[in-house]
């Protein structure tokens, strides 16, 4: 980027089944939190223009959720503000235009949020239909039945990870026990209970070979972070974050043109991209946020961001390398299995985790830094045909 | 912006009831017209990102367009792309995000496309509830008969026009049948016939004191331009148009947090901002795009943007002054009203009009240059609270 890009504050709300809070309050909650936590100070007036990132707005009733609703409801009226949706990465795609647009130069100080609400509508209305393939991810309503939403597609991969990989059910339900433990620490999470091998394989069959604990649940939520030119950014943060790499991949649209189901190319692009914007390789990465929307996922990102070869995510997982205090912590938050998956909420829900570790403040599941980078990636849309990658620095 | 930019290529199709063309026909048609606009040849594959405007993907049946639903239809797979959704405005948004994105110095060339299928769905599922405000500006479709939609909105502003500012009906006609006079030159316009005075006035009232031919139509149709980092447009283009203002500007997302319904400020901001980026005044623009959704919308643009004094506009019109040869023409293209309205569509078709003007190819709509300046303005949402503005010169 021509303009180096600094995050001085990240703010979200618990994710969880929040039918006691309209868009609004979780809106609202969300960059308030966001505000607070830049550590010097900040006037809410000095930012100067702002990304929204909501998925469901126009699908399940809620009305359009164009720009202005946001500046409206955080009374910050008359600034630039545009809708992003981008499918399950509308979240990190939300911050990489927060990114941009500070890069640009138009703007020094901006903000990014992402909200979602999902459970307060009822089945027939909900997500999997008419998302045609993501936000399907539990099993309350009927999209799963009919063959469609994110289970039936995801449920194919892991067949053929299955199949290609000789992956297993227990490979699986080991990313499911993980990431619960991990959500045990995170005070955001939406689940924060421990589970077991025999829970999750013994849940019902979602669709086969997925079990209702390989999928994560549908949440509401909301989360923001500020972001600012990198030479201004320590007038506002005593820990400020560097954004040192920022990208979106895309692929195929239909899953009849795709080529494997053991790896999704616009992971495999968005963090090429990422890399070498960032001028770092995967092993110079500390910890990473990935997008396990179903357990298998997980490990077919750890494998396309490049941080381990293709067949080889499921063995190093049960050698313990991806756990809180492994070689490499993969979700340290919970992930969206137990932390939530409010779609555009999500992606700036991995940069507050990211952050938040990267500044050494995330307590009983910090994670140790060697290099001072951690990663947020977001896969999703039809085909899962669309991923964001973002790599955070504690130094530029 | 720090990065200067310059459009290189604009395509668009047709505006109209396009019932015998999908959106991905549509979309294919833009692309390979704004490819072929490049007029000294350009590779698909030099096009490194994009931004696709769809405003209508969620509302109404036609699934999740998110980004790669664009880079699959137009074979380039694998860049990063992201769905905007502003309101009405989303078209000259979209264009905006493009600037950004090579402003940031990310990406040397991009393409922002705009698409909207409009007269596909059933009056019941069509855009007026929905949409909440924005989108309904068209007597088929039932959200004005309870009182929601465009015309109910705009009809209060109307109205508020003709008690303070003294405008009447006859001059709310002029504007339609000046814009239809404009688009009977314009081969992309969706209606390009002639009315006259009586007609306006003799036709149904959609809202008192709005009638039919007050309201542009609902229209399908899909608009492309493709922009790049201004030092390498001459190798692309032997007329490059350098993009010298861009903006957003937001207000109160609630008809009754309003102060005024004379004036909007989303439009008088974003104005305001993108001249101050410009450096330049109104009175150095030689003719402007206009979102005269509703006749009555375009006299208030035509003084929120700062042509002229509030109050002054609808006697200047009948004065000539915005007419195809007058002092400052608007809407040479025909505008909203008969060049058509296909929502994330509307403010491309209105850049590739502003482009084809400035590089003098407008043909017998062609209005007389002086400063080589013009500009492209889009405003809706709920309560008509967000306004992008672009403003476009032969010279940097």
């Amino acid at each position: 980027m021509r303009g180096k890009v600094a995050v001085i504050g990240v703010g979200m709300i618990r994710f969880g089944e929040l039918f006691e809070k309209s868009l609004e309050n979780m809106i609202q909650e969300a960059y308030l939190n966001c505000l607070k936590n830049v550590d010097m100070g900040i006037d809410p007036k000095e930012i100067k223009a702002a990304w929204f990132g909501q998925w469901s707005g126009g699908f399940i009733g809620q009305g359009a959720q164009s720009g202005h609703s946001l500046t409206s409801m955080i009374g910050n009226r008359n600034i630039p503000c545009t809708r992003l949706e981008n499918a399950c990465p509308t979240g990190g795609d939300t911050f990489r235009h927060a990114c941009l647009g500070v890069a640009s130069g138009l703007y020094d100080v901006v903000l990014a949020l992402g909200a979602e609400k999902m459970r307060d509508k009822p089945s027939a209305e909900s997500l999997g239909g008419a998302g045609g393939g993501g936000g399907a991810e539990t099993g309350n309503h009927p999209a799963w039945m009919i063959g469609q939403g994110g289970p039936a597609i995801q449920a194919m991969h892991a067949t053929r990870q299955m199949h290609e990989l000789g992956y297993t059910m227990e490979d699986y339900a080991r990313v499911a026990v993980k990431n619960h433990h991990n959500g045990t620490f995170c005070p955001y999470a939406h689940y924060q209970f421990e589970i077991t091998m025999e829970r999750v394989l013994n849940s019902p069959v979602i669709c086969w070979p997925l079990h209702l604990f390989d999928c994560c649940p549908q949440t509401d939520g909301a989360a923001a972070a500020i972001v600012c030119r990198a030479d201004l950014a320590k007038k506002y943060s005593s820990k400020p974050v560097y954004v040192i790499g920022s990208n979106v991949g895309t692929d195929h649209h239909q899953l009849w043109d795709r080529n494997s189901f053991i790896e999704q190319q616009s992971t495999v692009k968005a963090a090429l991209g990422a890399f070498e914007m960032a001028g770092i390789k995967p092993k110079d990465v500390d910890f990473a946020e990935l997008h396990d929307c179903f357990t298998n996922t997980e490990l077919m990102n750890i494998e396309d961001v490049g941080f381990v070869r293709k067949g080889e995510a499921a063995k190093r997982l049960s050698d313990g390398e991806f756990d809180l205090n492994g070689r490499l912590p993969i979700n340290p938050s919970g992930g969206l299995k137990a932390h939530g998956h409010p779609i555009a909420a999500t992606g700036l829900g991995q940069i507050f985790e990211v952050v938040t570790q990267l500044r050494g403040e995330a307590d009983k599941r910090q994670v140790k830094l060697k290099n001072g980078i951690g990663l947020q990636q977001n896969v999703g849309g039809p085909a899962f045909g669309v991923c964001a990658v973002n790599i955070l620095s504690r130094s530029l």
